[in-house]
């Protein structure tokens, strides 16, 4: 790989136990070609093997945040469905990756969203927007419809709402995805890192433990019958007593002091 | 079947590959009797072989859009289980047809939209409504809970939103049914036609072919773990780029002009 | 048990078939320690059983709705990770006793209520709050993710929405609650007991037959598929009207006259 193609997607300390990986390739609107998510599957699993990392910045540089498969990649491939197949598997082992992922995941999102990267946006556990972005699944309008991507977006909004998205293809407001559920805050563009990195620092304040313990639990009690949710989850709790950070917590808690997490 | 009977719901094209189903009883308030829903039945398979029907409009004559089951024709079957049983069978294969027909369905609501008429909006696709309409499901309020409308509505709102429609019986406006999801848009009353059709011809300007994989998709992967959703939506998104459409569609946007779509 | 013991959590009628549990342990906050996890079991248990309640409001004496687990009981226990689970296991079976609970339950909810305190608002059927009530599931903050109300949590709102709160730990206030599902309604704090009683007077007015039939089918379906959620609930359709009240009730609509409900 060529100092060029790694730099493709940067990853930095954007404070104080936060990571940031930046989509840097603004010349192709940050399009996840097959190499852009070989890589972003590498940054990933280096982030989750980096234990200075607590909370995961995913941003972007340009005017595009991303715009989804490089239809250009994936015209050059046209009739070759073996090779098509294996793009969509990866892109869809990536965003499972964002959802295993140990560590909080925040987008950080400016100018567009669409397709594969209303995908990323819609796969991390949270997202902040900048009040002038627009998010889209248009794969309609070129034929192929959005079908990997509707897998995250009809799991963060009400079916009718993903539903107009998808068949019409069109562009919604910043302030639009935040009324579905699509993000969570929309603030100033000029704000957007600096409020992306205060919530990032909030959360990262935590105990690692206790998040990598919750975010799992999270997803894999979603998927269960309530039954089996309590069932699983009164385990989980017993089990996240166990850590050094729950004694520290509770004890702290207890004493009317800050804890001092050992990530434990 | 007389002409009257065929009368009861009339079929058309509202505009260019968008057809509409307009219920035409306002003197039952467009009630699902048995013989209504055999017809929409009907109707639905009809517009499912239609080709020259993309997007289908679901709208209803005079001040009521639906009102639910016709409690007079439910009256005469009481103590028939074996006849309600059927009934409520026959009006759960109607509304799973909706789900399953590989077009596009628009609710055009206005008036009221109470019981079954409202899971017939939330069955819909995609639902517009006029300012003035109001929703409810107040089987509660005749001592028959709204059990199959709920299977509906619970896919739409959140559960307390549904709860609270189906524990007290009452009416909730256009508005608040926009703020939890059961519809997509609120227009002018006297504009709803319009609207709606509108909506319909985005739609039905995408292809055929590709509408019909994408809304398959969406009801299928939505009920599967997000591991599975994955795997088998790969594989659809594989499969919609042997289209002819989807080859169209993505030369035509790589070569910046319009494509042609010939639903293959 | 003492009295004092016993006045823990008070039952009492709040107006024409419409109970009151009211946690009535400022002192601790509220908080669901075993023994007050025990007490409200038994009371929900004898609210299933008195013919005389329809509907049940779940309420709280003091400046807290409830604090969730008692921490000092936690605390106490470290090490001892057979009592933990236990206490987890019965803390989740009394929240899906409220969901079993054959009676619609409202909390009435003022002051604050976090973690298992908010897991108790979310597995209520409805929730009522006042203007002034914060919400919050900030076990993170002290080493111990909010995993079990994370599983009532994630199930009344949209995932980002519920992430937010688990990994922050921050407080929400009364109105993003209402905006995100958790509660119904938000309500001046000075009329908080009268717009829930009214509320609850609205479905205490129903069928309490018909309001048990509907509660089951609601929670049963909604973890079916959707063509099993119809087939069964076109069942419980056609068993409820079966019932003396669905017949008095569709005979009363007809006649156009009040129906007089016999719970039966």
């Amino acid at each position: 790989m060529t100092e060029q193609q790694k730099n493709a997607i940067t990853l930095e300390m954007a404070g104080e136990s936060v990571g940031r990986l930046t989509l840097n390739q603004p010349e192709t609107r940050n399009s996840l070609s097959l190499a852009m998510l070989e890589l972003l599957d590498q940054r990933l699993q280096a982030v989750s093997a980096d234990a200075s990392i607590r909370v995961l910045i995913i941003a972007a540089a340009g005017p595009v945040f991303c715009a989804g498969h490089n239809l250009r990649e994936v015209q050059g491939q046209l009739g070759d469905s073996a090779a098509q197949l294996a793009l969509f598997r990866r892109c869809s082992e990536v965003m499972q990756r964002l959802v295993a992922l140990p560590k909080p995941v925040i987008a950080q999102v400016q100018g567009v969203a669409t397709a594969a990267g209303c995908q990323l946006v819609a796969s991390c556990d949270l997202a902040v927007a900048g009040v002038n972005t627009r998010f889209a699944t248009p794969g309609v309008n070129i034929g192929l419809f959005c079908s990997t991507p509707m897998v995250a977006l009809t799991r963060n909004v009400h079916p009718k709402h993903a539903m107009e998205m998808l068949l019409t293809g069109e562009m919604i407001t910043a302030h639009r995805a935040e009324q579905i559920g699509l993000v969570n805050r929309v603030v100033d563009d000029e704000l957007l890192a600096e409020e992306t990195l205060k919530l990032a620092l909030l959360i990262a304040s935590k105990s690692s433990r206790t998040l990598a313990i919750g975010k799992e639990a999270f997803y894999r009690q979603g998927e269960m019958s309530l039954a089996d949710a309590y069932d699983w989850t009164s385990e989980v709790m017993a089990k996240n007593l166990e850590t050094q950070d729950a004694r520290e917590g509770i004890c702290a808690f207890v004493e009317k002091r800050p804890p001092q997490w050992r990530g434990e």
